[in-house]
């Protein structure tokens, strides 16, 4: 029915469902030492990168989830000054970052550089910033650049990874989280794209679990959609080092010196409300969810 | 790639993307004298209902749609008693107005008496509340029932149709807005579905823009996910007869006598945040929209 000569298909096995976007055709194809990168020029979407068969971006509809990745988190630390990127080699979320004034280092460490390179070419508009001299990329294992972290050193920490199997698995543990928790400083912010609301329920409460018992005070879920990404529906959950998540800069997100296209105050606010049947799930340690 | 005996896919062509769901089989399909409505029996989403091909309601995810559709409004408006619901032959959010015991009397209008039928058969949760005395199940043209109406009568209208081709159409035009507002009393609200926020954005500016101008002194737009529709992303998009639509009862909100799965207060707040983008575009009309 949906031919692959001009549809790619995204099959979700586990949840029953698929997701496809017509395209004019497949532009590149190559198997890196960590993955499969493919990337296509669909017919409504723009370019479209997809990972060992996932989704990652489209030029379309990536706005959603590199603002949610970057601002709520930025606009909550106080005053972020170093912030880590683990993943996100697609440099769309250091776009982001990169365009609050507060940043002076922004450190990407994405273990498979062939993405960087590819979004270079195929997603221009990510990567335009990338000579800011306040970013450094690094291509290397994200795991073990946190862990060799001096103490304290870091304002935030975005995990912007693929789905938690193959590379990705080891950002989703304790050790990675308690880690973290040691390379941040006071104040600190974790915020990791924890799945779907809808599919990975489970996965969100394991995370919280694993954030407090990692050492971090308090872990909050903010959702959004992301029309490619499986159920439509994202996630992502931010854990503070030493203190309860509660409020952000809302002055600062009022006079930001930037624009957005999906994220603003009431955004922000908005994003953190939790669903009804996550409150009773995640009520074993999260704050919002004990409220009822 | 996707065999049609074991994949139900609907295709949107406008936005070039598929959403498909796994299926065990096909349980039934009729040609009506309005539509043809298929059930599929799906591996992960429960029964699943189409209509002219286009998916309508599954077992898994209906509870963000009409929940969103039903509460966000009733809770509103200060004392709903008198509901009519223009569509929405499913009954699921019949169901979900029923909950509400201030309502008096809720009618549902659907122009296809084989919907609630077969929702009788394929989904029974949500048509359980159908012998509720307070109910009454009209099968006849919405549009011309409103316009037949006594004026003031009502105190909530909710447009729970199909996408605004075919049967639908009318449902999204100033005329049909113009016999709700003389149908509506004091304090009375419109909400209908409003399509994908991603996708269709012009329709939610056309449709403030409508409602305006039939008279209704105030429209905002909510979003809330809803998996199986196209993009993942949906909206209803809700008007007031003659005052601001300005918070809710919140209260009664924390105390409510009955379950649910999505919404609650904070889901409410969080949902009429507008996007960036959109409040550019509603900037013509809207007061939240104004604000930047």
């Amino acid at each position: 029915m949906l031919d692959p000569t001009h549809w790619f298909t995204e099959i979700l096995a586990k949840d029953g469902s698929a997701f496809s976007l017509e395209i004019r055709g497949k532009r590149h194809e190559e198997q890196t030492p960590f993955q499969t990168i493919a990337i296509y020029e669909t017919t409504r979407f723009g370019n479209l990168m997809v990972i060992d068969g996932c989704t990652m971006l489209s030029q379309r509809d990536n706005f959603l989830y590199h603002e949610m990745m970057a601002h709520p988190a930025l606009f909550t630390h106080p005053r972020p000054r170093r912030v880590a990127i683990i993943g996100g080699g697609d440099c769309g979320t250091l776009r982001e970052v990169l365009k609050h004034p507060s940043v002076t280092e922004a450190v990407q460490i994405d273990i498979d550089e062939r993405v960087t390179r590819l979004a270079e070419e195929y997603f221009p508009e990510l990567t335009a910033s990338n000579r800011d001299p306040r970013a450094r990329l690094l291509f290397d294992d994200g795991i073990a650049w946190v862990r060799a972290a001096p103490a304290g050193e870091l304002d935030l920490i975005i995990v912007d990874s693929t789905d938690p199997v193959g590379p990705a698995e080891g950002l989703f543990t304790a050790a990675f989280y308690a880690d973290c928790h040691r390379a941040l400083g006071p104040g600190g912010l974790l915020i990791q794209q924890s799945e779907s609301p809808l599919f990975d329920d489970q996965l969100i409460a394991a995370m919280h679990g694993a954030m407090r018992q990692s050492g971090f005070a308090d872990a909050r879920t903010l959702f959004f959609p992301q029309p490619i990404y499986p159920s439509g529906w994202w996630s992502a959950t931010m854990a503070c080092k030493d203190g309860p998540i509660a409020g952000f800069r809302e002055e600062d997100v009022e006079n930001r010196p930037f624009e957005t296209r999906y994220y603003n105050a009431d955004i922000h606010r908005g994003a953190f409300a939790l669903p009804e049947y996550l409150r009773h799930a995640l009520s074993g340690g999260d704050r919002t969810s004990g409220q009822r």
